[in-house]
């Protein structure tokens, strides 16, 4: 067994598991605290997930939303990144193992985040896939492009429609500026691209189990992005629920009303759950899970039983005295992450800290190219002013001053020519056969086919 | 069979087989002409192959360097693209047959340029992956990233010395470039991003068969690329023949002398042969293929027998009287493109053309940031002027405005940032063990562990 023995002997050794938005912020808020600092994370990079349903619509290139995280954490030098994977936790002994190791703590901060969830239907993970990493997110750009391709190449009627008929599941924030950014693909991006279909004809539904889309918003705020993402082409369906999935349709439940809608295309905007950590906790720590697979934390987001662990971010189940639990949001993790890192700070100073309290500085969501719905402190904003509102708000998030710039010459440059540079059809599945399984893959040698009438045939 | 018409009957049907340089600039230079175009590629998108290097080493993301197909040809009317694979070619009925199809023909230009050769050792392919495609580039980006990410958690200095070897096999253009890029990722970008390796200790092999690197250039500026890839760390080494890879080591051979290199990460940027498509053409159409597999052509680029077959790029092995075979790069491929879309031309208006010449403008090949050789007709430049003469080139070849632009920005922060921001480690594959096979996943349960100076161990 290898060892890797740390320089500082004496020093509280903080680990924090996950470099999402909880994590990251952690350690950052640690950088001049008498700490050992370590972040695991799986993947060498943060990912800024509110704008995965950018790459997703080829509209960012994976990079413009990932950081390499060493790179955010270069100059803090009591920090150190390891990319590995956590497999278990022994409080006993104050350990994580990873896959090929272990990492002993004297606070673990667990911002694992959350995963998605197909409530007891796992199978239809691969039917339909969400927005999680950038490796689900290119896979969705695959499949909206690539059905456009095979719409061109099909001939009948039926199965153009099958394949130009896109059904986005979750009327939340991801799923509302998931279908109003492939609302504009149809309608805008690739009009002049294809000779045989029109891609304006496409069918772009959003499903929502509720009676409103962006439920967590003023009614009011709901209602206008309905408005925007019909003048999308993006049709909203309030009160379905998705009862069966298959390679080629979803079918959709309201009340007693069934419906079958064709489609090669379903992407998942729908459940989360806490990540496989939580259960961990549960057997080993103890620890009371919520329905969602998120822990139940103290007032101060430590474990009950265990202050030396804190939970932040998706993975912890927080409640105000007064309200529900907090949302699986950026900001929501943040300001867990400050919290859990002036709480570590406070305790090595012997002093106490007051509970956590969430500062909503509000909600907002793009419909499209330049509208939005925001919600900011008791401001309203929708159209084009919310979209401006939005735009300056995530680019003063993203981490990185780099990325930040890059990001907004991308932007200009989609906004004002129209179109999204990053449309690569990548990975390496074979490109799908628009013909049914018993056409033969070579043409007949009928007459038909030598006539010059018959330029291509399939 | 489904079947689609086209509206032009009675109009010349050009055909092309892939979108890069060759067949993008064929299809093209025939906006004009009274012909009907189909452009066949496997992907969606044309890539700019001289910058694959760029992504490989984490400078540019792969969209930066790839342009949508259907974007470029937008506006141009009598052309339409179609994703798909062209499996057979039947000259007799002139059918392109696809996996799932065919398209007729009346003049057939294929330009499907080349892929790797490994001299009939095609199990390097896995262990030493080249630089051809998007997923060759992010696999060997992950690679690269992974080896400096491995070797930091590794404690055995013969494991971290064979995670910061790295080999390129192949002093040519992509060699050079790739070779310089990742002395510059040793020595600048990674230099403060570990706690316990110095990624400037990598040792970054350039093996080259040949007397000199770069030997398609004048020998003053072979010397001076490898004494500006020895100012970047990169060792040189030509004489050098590869006589096997394994999974943890090269044998080089010189001479008499074997030498074997421990490393993980081997690069190939040696040999490339002709796309199977040679093969098909030479059982059907008669055609005789050089040692390359590359087919020779008329002086005309027609296929010999077959004036209505047109083969372009690195399919062509193409000579001019007085000297040997054109090399494959991109201004070749450019320029035979326009040649067989003006040989379309003449002969529609009943007139001929003067046999293909290649008006050679010179070459050039960047050495790491700021430092490049070229040489522009009688002119010879080194260092910075060098460089700045290939930013601008490269600028002006990229295909479509946008990128050029987005490349320029990209470039100018990764310059005076040091930075590059597209260092993702993405794909599926699992995180390398850093272990021997025969170590425990988990940790002994022994005393040291427990002890506070065993902050890590493996």
């Amino acid at each position: 067994m290898n060892k890797i023995s740390s320089d500082a002997n004496d020093v509280h050794r903080v680990v924090i598991i996950g470099g999402g938005f909880g994590g990251l912020y952690a350690a950052l808020s640690l950088k001049k605290a008498p700490v050992d600092v370590t972040l695991i994370d799986r993947r060498n990079f943060h990912l800024f997930q509110p704008l995965l349903y950018q790459v997703a619509t080829g509209a960012l290139s994976p990079a413009d939303i990932a950081t390499p995280l060493r790179r955010i954490l270069k100059k803090q030098k009591n920090t150190r990144v390891i990319l590995g994977e956590a497999v278990d936790i022994d409080p006993d002994r104050r350990l994580v193992l990873l896959t090929d190791g272990s990492v002993e703590y004297d606070t673990l901060i667990v911002a694992t985040g959350s995963t998605h969830h197909y409530f007891g239907n796992d199978h239809w993970g691969k039917l339909a896939p969400g927005l999680k990493t950038i490796e689900d997110d290119t896979e969705i750009r695959r499949r909206i492009l690539t059905a456009y391709e095979t719409a061109e190449r099909e001939s009948d009627p039926e199965k153009i429609k099958k394949w130009l008929t896109f059904v986005v599941i979750g009327g939340g924030p991801t799923g509302v500026e998931l279908a109003g950014a492939m609302g504009e693909i149809s309608r805008d991006t690739l009009r002049h691209d294809f000779r045989q279909i029109d891609p304006s004809e496409a069918t772009i539904l959003l499903v929502e189990a509720g009676r409103y889309i962006l439920s967590s918003y003023p009614e009011k705020l709901s209602l206008k992005a309905r408005e925007g993402l019909k003048k999308l082409g993006v049709a909203v369906r309030t009160g379905s629920l998705v009862s069966d999935i298959g390679p080629d349709y979803v079918i959709l439940r309201s009340g007693e009303l069934e419906e079958k809608v064709m489609t090669h295309t379903v992407i998942w905007a729908a459940g989360v759950a806490g990540s496989p950590i939580g259960g961990i906790l549960t057997r080993n720590a103890e620890a009371t899970a919520d329905k969602r697979g998120s822990l139940i934390v103290n007032p101060d987001l430590s474990l009950p039983g265990h202050p030396e662990i804190l939970i932040i971010g998706d993975m912890a189940s927080f409640s105000h005295q007064d309200g529900k639990p907090l949302q699986g949001v950026a900001p929501v993790s943040m300001q867990e992450g400050r919290y859990v890192a002036d709480l570590v700070k406070s305790r090595l100073r012997g002093k106490s800290l007051k509970p956590f309290r969430y500062r909503d500085h509000g909600s907002m969501a793009t419909i499209g190219r330049a509208r939005a719905v925001a919600q900011i402190g008791w401001l309203q904003f929708d159209g084009y002013l919310g979209w401006l509102a939005w735009l300056f708000v995530h680019l003063m998030y993203i981490v990185e001053f780099e990325s930040r710039i890059l990001v907004l010459v991308q932007w200009a440059w989609n906004y004002f020519t129209g179109n999204r540079s990053a449309r690569l059809i990548t990975g390496n599945q074979k490109i799908p056969n628009p013909a049914t399984p018993n056409d033969r893959p070579h043409p007949p040698e009928d007459d038909e086919t030598k006539t010059r009438k018959d330029k291509v045939s399939w």
